[in-house]
């Protein structure tokens, strides 16, 4: 008598949804576009009809699931079952989620944040190989991060756990950060911050460099180009910002894994594209700097999930709700 | 019907024994010498022998001891019940501690290492509040922790969880580290990393102070020194060393912040005898490169449980270890 787990990851763009069977297996999956008009109040309501149309359609009673889970952006009120500064989707004041889902659904209902529950994903069904402790740090636009102890996720006092984009990495000469804060990671170690290091480091560099010229001359640059001028042209100011690129990245793991000595550490997001080659540098700064014991156990590795990390985390967030 | 708990706090002088009744009260409490001759083989015998001797000295049957809860220095394996490396017990080689525990009480048996045990002591009669998530920073000759989640001890993938004293903190001038590496918090942070500072930065100040002419004579020095010159005498030189000191601790306990926003940092160990005016300092840069979110709720503040915070950890594990 299997039952399902219906996963909901939530974006700006789309919500996507998938059902999931007790072997962790996506069995049927499907997506709505994110309507923030309304200031974003049609979403949920959107949601709540298409798992409606879904189940109906395909003729499966209510009974045969054992739970919901939601990943989404925002700040959660897991007490209040409630979400707020979710800016993406036009969610500024509080909106009451879990009242809502509980309403239409008498199923048991969970939600966490979409990096908390990527995180989630990759250390049940991806790279982190459903080792006790990983933690995963999300390279995109900015640096995000999700602390999984015990199987189970790191909220924090205030849920700010996780927040491994704005550890302070520079304190000589840092660069400003959006949060009001200097010198985080995440002005150096997203996608953005790879840009940074390469417009901030133009006068530190004497040699031929394509990357250099293009930063001269004002062209677009991105972390792709860098990343890709590095690996295929061996550009070498590409290679210099690649190197004090991966010597930030390999300092927070560092200290992340002389605080928690975690099975693995988990390189997600966009910039997690340049794999091995970003893996390896990483690795090499991160052993530099932590402790014996804790670089010869504690693993660097690329996200596997891609996409799917977000639908896999919030199917487990309703398995480890349910086992509490 | 109420049981109690037997908590051992093993020393390289003594190990400390105390009963707990069910408020967490220590009810009696006495000590054995630490008799580290031959390998150390005799520390667990004579331990056993003196609560053998407590027992039917004070009539107490086993069957009122719910689980005796160890903590002692070295590197334990928690599925085999064995402790290794714990130096200052001479204890070289494998000790096979729980089969002796096991064999002498018909009771539940668990142990955990001291700076861990520490922690968990703090966490849960101490300045931890009993809050879920608190991390200990324990600054003696060197630099421990024990990081709490859940109220639970994380161990990691090594048992290295905690080594905040290996956590790199100074890259551009480190000082060497007796772990192998280089620029760890311990160099800087410790009651001899105090000492360091003193030592490297003599030249970085031109001004009058005992303290510096303290250290140009080859006085000796000791962080209690400096800390005492700092606050009582307001020695210029002491005060800019105490700057750089907690300067490095605000950065080590902001990265850990930023990774768990947990309730407390509980700051231990000899240094922490400074109190107000150690916290009060490594508050204002701990705030500095915090999270704003995180710097707002998780609280730097110093340890209550001084001596006791081993014997109170002793006995939670036993909790902890029952229900789980």
């Amino acid at each position: 008598m299997s039952k399902f787990i219906i996963a909901i990851d939530l974006g700006g763009t789309s919500a996507k949804m998938g059902v999931l069977n007790d072997n962790a297996e996506i069995i049927d999956r499907w997506s709505v576009e994110t309507d923030i008009s309304q200031e974003g109040t049609l979403i949920v309501p959107n949601i709540i009809q298409s798992i409606q149309g879904f189940l109906n359609r395909e003729n499966i009673s209510i009974d045969d699931i054992k739970g919901i889970g939601l990943g989404t952006p925002g700040t959660i009120n897991h007490e209040e079952g409630t979400v707020v500064s979710a800016y993406n989707l036009n969610w500024r004041t509080v909106q009451h989620v879990r009242d809502q889902f509980q309403e239409a659904f008498p199923v048991p209902f969970f939600m966490d944040n979409d990096a908390n529950v990527a995180a989630l994903g990759e250390q049940w069904q991806g790279a982190g190989e459903q080792a006790d402790n990983v933690v995963m740090v999300t390279l995109g636009t900015g640096v995000g991060g999700g602390v999984v102890i015990d199987g189970q996720l790191v909220h924090g006092i205030n849920q700010a756990a996780g927040e491994i984009g704005h550890m302070t990495i520079e304190f000589h000469d840092p660069i400003d950060c959006t949060c009001g804060k200097k010198g985080c990671l995440e002005t150096v170690a997203s996608a953005t911050g790879a840009v940074n290091l390469a417009t901030k480091h133009i006068n530190d560099f004497g040699g031929q460099s394509e990357l250099k010229s293009m930063v001269e001359r004002g062209d677009e640059v991105s972390a792709y180009s860098i990343f890709q001028k590095a690996e295929e042209d061996q550009d070498e100011y590409a290679l210099y910002i690649v190197d004090l690129y991966v010597d930030y990245l390999g300092r927070a793991f560092s200290h992340i894994a002389n605080t928690l000595n975690p099975a693995n550490i988990i390189i997600g997001g966009g910039v997690s594209g340049s794999g091995e080659f970003l893996r390896s540098r990483v690795e090499k700064y991160f052993k530099e700097y932590s402790f014996s014991q804790i670089r010869e156990t504690s693993k660097v590795v690329i996200a596997k999930l891609g996409n799917d990390a977000g639908m896999f985390g919030a199917a487990q967030i309703v398995n480890n709700g349910l086992n509490k």
